[in-house]
């Protein structure tokens, strides 16, 4: 049973019978079909405002090719320092950029907060040509240790960024599971908050690989197609893209997903809690838990064949479990059973 | 009815059914699941040899991801002038590595000779600090312009190029229309004629976007895996991606698909010969025609509603036609007849 | 006797002595001296405007740097086919702009025309993310042949460039000899007919190695700070390169210089024009001289031990002649006293 | 009277002699002249060994010329968190490698030790798809607080780096100062300790502007010259800076340079020791000194007129004095004693 992560998991059956439906027929390459018509549209209707939505397959390629767009090659992008764009792209964000730097912010729970980001900033001399120049802030929602910022977080990091110039952007890979959890509106979350850009993530919310890029102001999204093109994103059949993200907001069927991943991680948390000696890292916002237990627990848990990771800091027993659109209650269920049950009978 | 690109066509129901089959519970990321492995698989048997397979999803990445890794910023490849990757990438392979330079060559009919390959090569000055480095030829196969390079052209080709030090890399956007033309093994036209490495089309031949790159010597693709992820295409549900490639691949589907295509082509050629005034303007071998038409007959069928594009090259009214997996004989016969009519009967 | 080049010539007195001159007490640094105003000053003065001139040292960095500042990644220089930039810098105009494309035009003596430009741009396609975008035009003044443009001639091909909002960038390596041979203002042959961004050339024309790179409109010069100190062209002591800046132009010795290599120039080739069976390739208006003479001639010439380089093209035996500051008369009648004598008394 | 740094401070005559005395007839370009041989053989002979030499200008493009020949895109350059290369180049090593990633180390003085660097990589994931990978150790000789490592150091260091498979370079740009300080040999010091490449920095130390980009191992040069090239960084008329290099490893004058510029700083710690609060921040084992004094005695001194920069930390009143090739003992002295002064009679 898989708690390794929510991109291992397979995919709705809606969005399957979305390709098919897309298969009708002939349709206009590059984007310029119906169905990403209908995608652009469906996001303009849940961000309640007219952006420029760019579709493509992976979340490394939309973080990029986003930043890319307001960064230049000697451009700073600050960040968390357990960010995604930091840690795990292999040094995309540089490749796109033309050699940005990436500028390591820490703070609790994956979360930046605004005084720590003004504090950096301003030692960062603006406009000195031997330093690299603030250029966008990145924001992970929900971030790397499942914690989600609030819109007034949100607000404030965004303020402090633009009161030096920068853009704002949010790599919304688990951006469904940061909305459900909240309880408001992706707008509140984003444009009206601050952000400049983002990326919506589907994948890891249930599509086979798709993945928006957003522009909340058009005019920041003008080098963007070249760049998709360039860098091998722009799709002949982009139809088998858009169809994937149409499907996805039709019907709130994303928030609905994320709601289910987020509830299963609520239970997981609460259920874990009763294990004695286990200690929650992090706050269970999203649809991840970081969560210490006994070393026997954890080690019972793996030879049951649960499928889930070591995460290794701060203990060698913390362990990292995510819930993901399609986990069933019975399996967190046996889950927490199996962790109980490991709890009190340590081998020896 | 569309004769306008093999991109535009809806894709075959054995790759819709595959991804349904590929949709069952959990599958490791990033290609470590068995639907990769499988593919890879088909790949050796296909080719007779143990090369090194990477699924990615745009032939633009797939060409630039294979070219990158033979190319350093200061190579130069050498291709057709009118190459994809030359004409048609917004450019790509100067992103992908590091600002190579394309040295364009002419050649009747799409095609580099062995010749022309050797003389621009020998004013290459190898080794001095002030010009760029012949690092790779790339060969498109089928052509831009529907003809194929046989393999003894192909060998020719390569034996000169690797006598510079330089690798061989075939873009086969549409390398399964070129073995249906030629009736050789993918060894034969390439490992053996002395490809290196190679971009195996599959979207233009009916995938909903699959491309494998191809390495025949794995020594090559040693950077491969990082070149792909720092551009965003590594798929964290590669299960996807390579399940097109493994059902294309089943049971000489790619093969019969392109063959389809290519006889639909021979199809239109033959029947638009006997339209008075007609001039192929290139060997039809593969999927594509060049035909320069009267101009009442070019208007006549846009005005029919036949999906299709004025190529404006040699003449204003030579049209390119392109043939798919999917092509109906009746819809050629049709086209056929209208044209036929169109001559008989000009307006005015 | 050296008719190679202009850039092995020995450096004048007047540019040791302002080393020396500059070389008391401390200096801020990085451009922060006064020699670095001092020659900003008089660039201000000779072109009759405000400029913003950054010093660097090589002619590749200031091209490439002018360049990049207009230049995005996508984008498409458009030169002479034989222009330094596409011919002789290794790819780094690729480098600086992060991979552009340079587009090659033809033209006889190598100079671009107007209707050539014009024609290539009709098919650039731009707006297509499928097609690099053009952004620059660059013009050699002098060209690689020794001709030059008039300022009627860089405004036409100005206006086609402006017209398709792209920028003009002027090589000026040998931008003094232009000026000498046209006998028309710095402004008038730059800015005032188009041209956005130059190169002005010093180490061609007598420096131990100093150029400027102009920016006639300060907004683009916004990020050439930042793209100068990454590419390692920010001079801690900057005021020993702009000491032969500002060297050069005092009391017109750029000029001056000019002049006399030009007039070398001229002497040279009407003194060879009576050699029978001489030809001049191209007009000789700068201080190149491009003739194809008796093969004896060329053998005898090389025998006696002069130093100048067989072009090669058109004819194996036109051979390129370049004047320095430098030159002597002495030396230049002495080639045509020996180059007559060979023609009279072929070996053999 | 300067204190603020070695980059400011006027040239040797020597120098300036050598510039004269190569301007003597023509020279090849490009570093085929006698001037640049001569500094290759004065390196073999100073290093002990068959070293790849070439001449660039500024530290900035030996640094990053020598990194990019050892980094891939992909690849990680570890250093010291206050390095040159991270703080002060605007992303030079990122343009120059095509965005490799800098990873930041902490240490006392400046300096890594290897135990940090050990476990550093010990989570580095080499081989990881998702990850940067290891590629070079760049250490700092002098460091940016004017201490040194020993050879022993150096080895610890070197040895941990190359068992992870990673080249070992070493900015030098205070590299005299460091030999002056340890009295090894530079050969000790480099590649009998485990460096690879190195910046040998002249232009602290006296020049007007020239390194030396060393390779210790040819086959690590390979791709320099191109990559040089490319970046603007190839001289025509190289023998104005290899003349400079030439000049300074004669008669040990490089090592003389140093070693005044050592003992001025001694004697400026040692007088500055008596102020009454005067606190040492760093060891002074080269050309500077780190040191926290009374507010009223900073104040004083910069209203004295002398020229030095507030560090700022890790106190408001650390200030950073440099001493040069010219510092002289009577401006130490007449520093020390207004110091002494001041601490006597604060204002107020």
């Amino acid at each position: 049973m898989n708690f390794a992560s929510d991109n291992v998991a397979a995919v709705p059956a809606e969005l399957l019978d979305a390709l098919v439906a897309a298969n009708q027929d002939t349709a206009k390459p590059y984007g310029e079909d119906e169905y990403t018509a209908l995608a652009g549209r469906r996001f303009w209707e849940l961000f309640e405002c007219e952006l420029v939505m760019l579709p493509v397959a992976t979340g490394t390629a939309a973080n990029c090719l986003g930043l890319a767009c307001v960064t230049p090659p000697w451009g700073a992008i600050y960040c968390h320092q357990t960010s995604h764009i930091e840690m795990d792209e292999c040094g995309a964000p540089e490749f796109f950029t033309g050699g940005a730097k990436l500028v390591k912010l820490p703070g609790h729970g994956g979360k930046i907060d605004a005084a720590t980001l003004g504090e950096a900033l301003s030692q960062a001399q603006i406009g000195s040509q031997h330093k690299v120049q603030p250029a966008a802030l990145s924001l992970s929602q929900a971030t790397e240790f499942g914690t989600v910022y609030t819109p007034d977080e949100v607000r404030s990091l965004a303020d402090v960024a633009h009161s030096f110039g920068m853009k704002v952007h949010m790599d919304g890979a688990r951006f469904a599971n940061a909305v459900a959890s909240l309880g408001c509106s992706p707008a509140e979350l984003t444009w009206q908050a601050g952000v400049d850009i983002m990326t919506f993530g589907a994948t890891k919310n249930g599509a086979l690989g798709a993945e928006a890029v957003l522009f909340f102001d058009p005019a920041l999204a003008e080098s963007a197609v070249f760049r998709r093109k360039r860098a091998g994103h722009l799709f002949s059949k982009m139809r088998y893209l858009s169809a994937q993200l149409a499907a996805c907001l039709a019907d709130g069927r994303w928030l609905s997903w994320a709601h289910h991943a987020n509830s299963m991680a609520q239970m997981m948390a609460n259920g874990l809690a009763q294990v004695p000696g286990a200690r929650l890292e992090h706050p269970v916002q999203a649809n991840e838990i970081f969560i210490t237990l006994p070393s026997a627990v954890v080690e019972g848990l793996l030879g049951d064949g649960f499928w889930f990771y070591r995460w290794g800091d701060p203990e060698p027993d913390t362990v990292r479990l995510i819930t993901a659109w399609n986990t069933q209650a019975a399996d967190v269920e046996r889950f927490i059973d199996r962790a109980l049950f490991h709890a009190a009978h340590p081998k020896g």
